[in-house]
């Protein structure tokens, strides 16, 4: 297991992917001369904590410093150097040629192994400004947002609506800034389906933040931001949350082949096309489950699995990287948004087959307070029923749910095998049937097509079509907010009311579902032509957002 | 799908596996005859709200009532007659002898098919008594418990400290009750292994209840509790939570075959040995996942699943049930503990191999506040490297990892591949390597020898044999509370120390088990023969609560 003799192996980066191969490689060969060098002042910093120390919910500014290079030498025996650029790979000779920054000077160390683990770089499309930039990727960056702030109603225009934008916004408005949020496309959470995005907008303005989308920022200068659609807002600083790059130029350089996502190519074991390199972590693009080819996975989770994997190889053992899922969260303000696997957009972009299911259970038992409702969406192929994504957004118990069903997409699942999970249930945790086994129902019932359903997106289509609408829910419910069109039939009303009903194809829809199901299923024994409003009244009103 | 001839299925039970049949029964058969025959005055209730409403969490008495007679007719048209006692059954006649309880009258009813979802009962060995007994089965006992509770400092003494009990106790507590717990076993808390439950019983007792360990309940009267240790305790009411059995006593009467367990024996569809009738719930013996053989598992989320699945299979589907689980958790003060698959316990009684894992991983980032130290332990077969078993103790995020290894069991998976799990990480859910990861970490370092280990309860045999125990946490950590007999010597100075170590077996700790890992992998790669502590103190000093 431990190399008899001492190897060489270099690390470049000393961050997510590359500390997880140096600690892990020490753990597992005692006697290896480990280097790792690092560009920055720090490594094994927090940096998904970056935005919580901003806002000042992470007091602290030593809790993001995980480790220094003198706790990694006594606890690992690992030679550290920080603020030193590696500028140049030989692959032939097996040594990189490194630049000490404070003092310029450069020399050459050579390598039995070199784990490159460069990370991403912000995209940066910004003009060219004298308004101050900033990303969120390192200390500095927090620094220097957290100094801007002391001056309270500061004007900051964020740039980019993702996971990283989101977070942002959310320690700005806690810090007293007036926000602006500048996103380029036409919703917030790109990785998630419009409609599933569209109360994240809701809740960002909500608690005051201006959502511009659409948009682009064109000019910046003298104390304001100018948009694409003329548009212009008062800006002191903005915040560079459009998406980050693979950081590939000294690999590129080096003549290490690079994938078309524009990542660095790697096999399965992180092995580059240079003969003991390898390569792990945002620079890299990898494996992925649901379209069997790559993508840019940009997540600290993989980064840490693929860096220890590699230690793993370097010490004799073999692994391999399992496909990535895409796996991630965000939580703004009151509401979480977690997906997991390909969102409807994508699947479309790829002309892949799939049905969608919408649901919207309690994050618990409903007889117990604090329940709250969670929007749920799986696709799922409608031929093997695999489960190619879902989304879930709410208030309480999103991590959870999208925890169990990524386990379950690793596992190769079938979506209605999610009803016959067996999930801890007491009434603070969950319900009898959970949301997660709901959601498995759901996908049986419309797979089979024992309810055939229509989306949120066919409707408007169907009813110039001539489907007439029917609303199953309460008169209370209806008299509330209804969709046009709609008439109104209580279900509990519905058997004794079918004579009413006009001939030709109906769509039924409830509040989120169920009862649209049940009238569905009378209607359908009864000999009606109906379909089921997937995910109810409550996926349409969120799709309405988009338009309002 | 549907029958092309209404047929009549009456249904015996009308909780939650008669009315999950029902239900979707009616969904699937518009025309089917439904009869539903209800001992006691409700149907559909949330039984697992009644120790919540007890303590006035739930404050509404209506939100226990999750469906009535009369709501159930008018949405699904079924025909639920509560205080309904069946009270045979001729499964040659195919019909049900069914006593009126109000007015005494009997009568038949005939049936194509059967579905008994009778139940459990409380086990009550209590002796008899003048002071009232009740258990928290029915909205019946919730009354009469919610009446007695007026009278500030009741003595109440609750009998049994599992799920139930415990979440009996909670509520009584917060009803101002002055309550004694009274265990048979050694221990709080029995599908858990004791060091697990340790701090259930800490927590409990931090609460101001008065918790008898060891002991049972010999004599009742007049006010007092006597115990099985002679200790006598005032008592004016008794919550039975000692258990249930299964309601056998149709079917027994009937001929239908009951299993080993004590449980109404079915099949895989349900199916018992009489023809056309099926059985489910908590009145029936299940299959279960670990074993292979039969158990009682109470879960209501079974009850539905299997009652649903014999709606299906009526209405010509096929399904059949998956072996069960046995998910539990319960929350109890600030604690949750849950279980999934087999306890060490039930390993050990039955003969079977595995190796354990202890650690005690955060909730979420330790870098964001609000991070809760979980307690897990995991049991797995060391050929196969299956899952045998998890337990789960903490604050914050028990439910989430119990779901996703119960999935992940579900699944067949082997615990290492718990560690490639791509969970969603943010840092108020998680951490990049996420306890479920680390769990498989562990797992896989323990099963390959990387690390060996050796258990908290082999320690004393381990040093008396000779071993030397050495504590690698910081000499501050070491000052606050260490093992009888251990020498501290700090991770980070182990390298330089390894001269003053003993020749001989080492046992190294730390706090939680990670850093024993790193000083095991270190002292091994010298030459030494050192196992890790696993779960390190933490676990250790949970264990030496059973001795205090």
């Amino acid at each position: 297991m431990t190399a008899t003799e001492a190897r060489t192996v270099v690390v470049v980066g000393g961050v997510a992917g590359g500390m997880s191969a140096a600690a892990r490689l020490r753990r597992l060969d005692e006697h290896a001369q480990i280097v790792v060098f690092e560009r920055g002042p720090e490594v094994s910093y927090a940096n998904c904590g970056l935005p919580y120390y901003v806002g000042g919910v992470i007091a602290e500014r030593e809790s993001l410093l995980l480790q220094t290079p003198a706790s990694l030498r006594s606890r690992f025996g690992l030679d550290v150097r920080v603020r030193h650029d590696v500028v140049r790979i030989d692959t032939a000779q097996k040594l990189v040629e490194v630049e000490e920054l404070d003092s310029g000077r450069r020399f050459t160390q050579s390598y039995d192994s070199l784990i490159l683990a460069t990370g991403a770089r912000p995209r940066r499309d910004e003009p060219v400004s004298d308004i101050p930039v900033r990303s969120l990727r390192t200390v500095d960056d927090a620094d220097a947002i957290d100094a801007a702030l002391v001056r309270p109603g500061l004007p900051v225009v964020v740039v980019g609506g993702g996971y990283t934008g989101l977070e942002a916004v959310e320690n700005l408005v806690a810090r007293g800034a007036s926000v602006t949020l500048v996103q380029r496309g036409s919703q917030l959470l790109s990785p998630l389906d419009a409609e599933m995005a569209a109360p994240i907008a809701a809740e960002v303005r909500a608690h005051g933040v201006d959502v511009r989308l659409g948009v682009e920022v064109v000019r910046a200068d003298s104390g304001y931001v100018t948009l694409s659609d003329g548009t212009s807002i008062a800006a002191e600083l903005m915040i560079d949350a459009s998406g980050v790059v693979p950081e590939t130029t000294l690999a590129e350089r080096a003549g290490i082949r690079i994938g078309e996502t524009g990542g660095i190519d790697v096999d399965a074991q992180c092995r580059t096309s240079a003969p003991d390199v390898f390569a792990v972590g945002d620079g890299v693009e990898k494996a992925e489950l649901v379209g069997g080819g790559t993508a840019l996975v940009t997540m600290a989770g993989l980064a840490n699995r693929h860096g220890r994997m590699v230690a793993d190889l370097l010490a004799g053992r073999s692994e391999t990287a399992r496909p990535a899922l895409g796996t991630g969260i965000v939580r703004v303000f009151g509401v979480a948004a977690g997906k997991t696997g390909w969102s409807e957009r994508q699947l479309r972009a790829a002309g892949r087959e799939f049905y969608a299911v919408h649901v919207h259970p309690g994050s618990h038992a409903g007889y117990y307070p604090g329940a709250e409702t969670l929007s749920m969406k799986l696709l799922a192929d409608p031929r093997s029923d695999a489960i190619l994504g879902v989304q879930v957004v709410g208030r309480d118990g999103v991590d959870k749910r999208i925890d169990v069903i990524a386990t379950a997409m690793h596992a190769g699942m079938p979506a209605a095998e999610l009803a016959q999970l067996e999930l801890a249930y007491a009434p603070q945790f969950g319900s009898a049937k959970d949301a997660v086994n709901i959601l498995g129902y759901v996908a049986e019932n419309t797979r089979t097509g024992t309810t055939p359903t229509i989306q949120w997106h066919e409707l408007d289509a169907a009813q110039r079509a001539g489907a007439a609408l029917i609303d199953v829910r309460t008169p209370t419910e209806f008299a509330a907010g209804a969709i046009p069109g709609a008439v109104n039939v209580p279900l509990d009303e519905l058997r004794d009311r079918l004579d009413e009903l006009p001939d030709g194809e109906i769509v039924v829809h409830c509040q989120v579902g169920l009862r649209g199901h049940i009238a569905t299923r009378i209607l359908r024994q009864h000999g009606v032509d109906a379909r089921n409003l997937d995910g109810g009244y409550r996926t349409w009103r969120d799709a309405a957002l988009l338009r309002g």
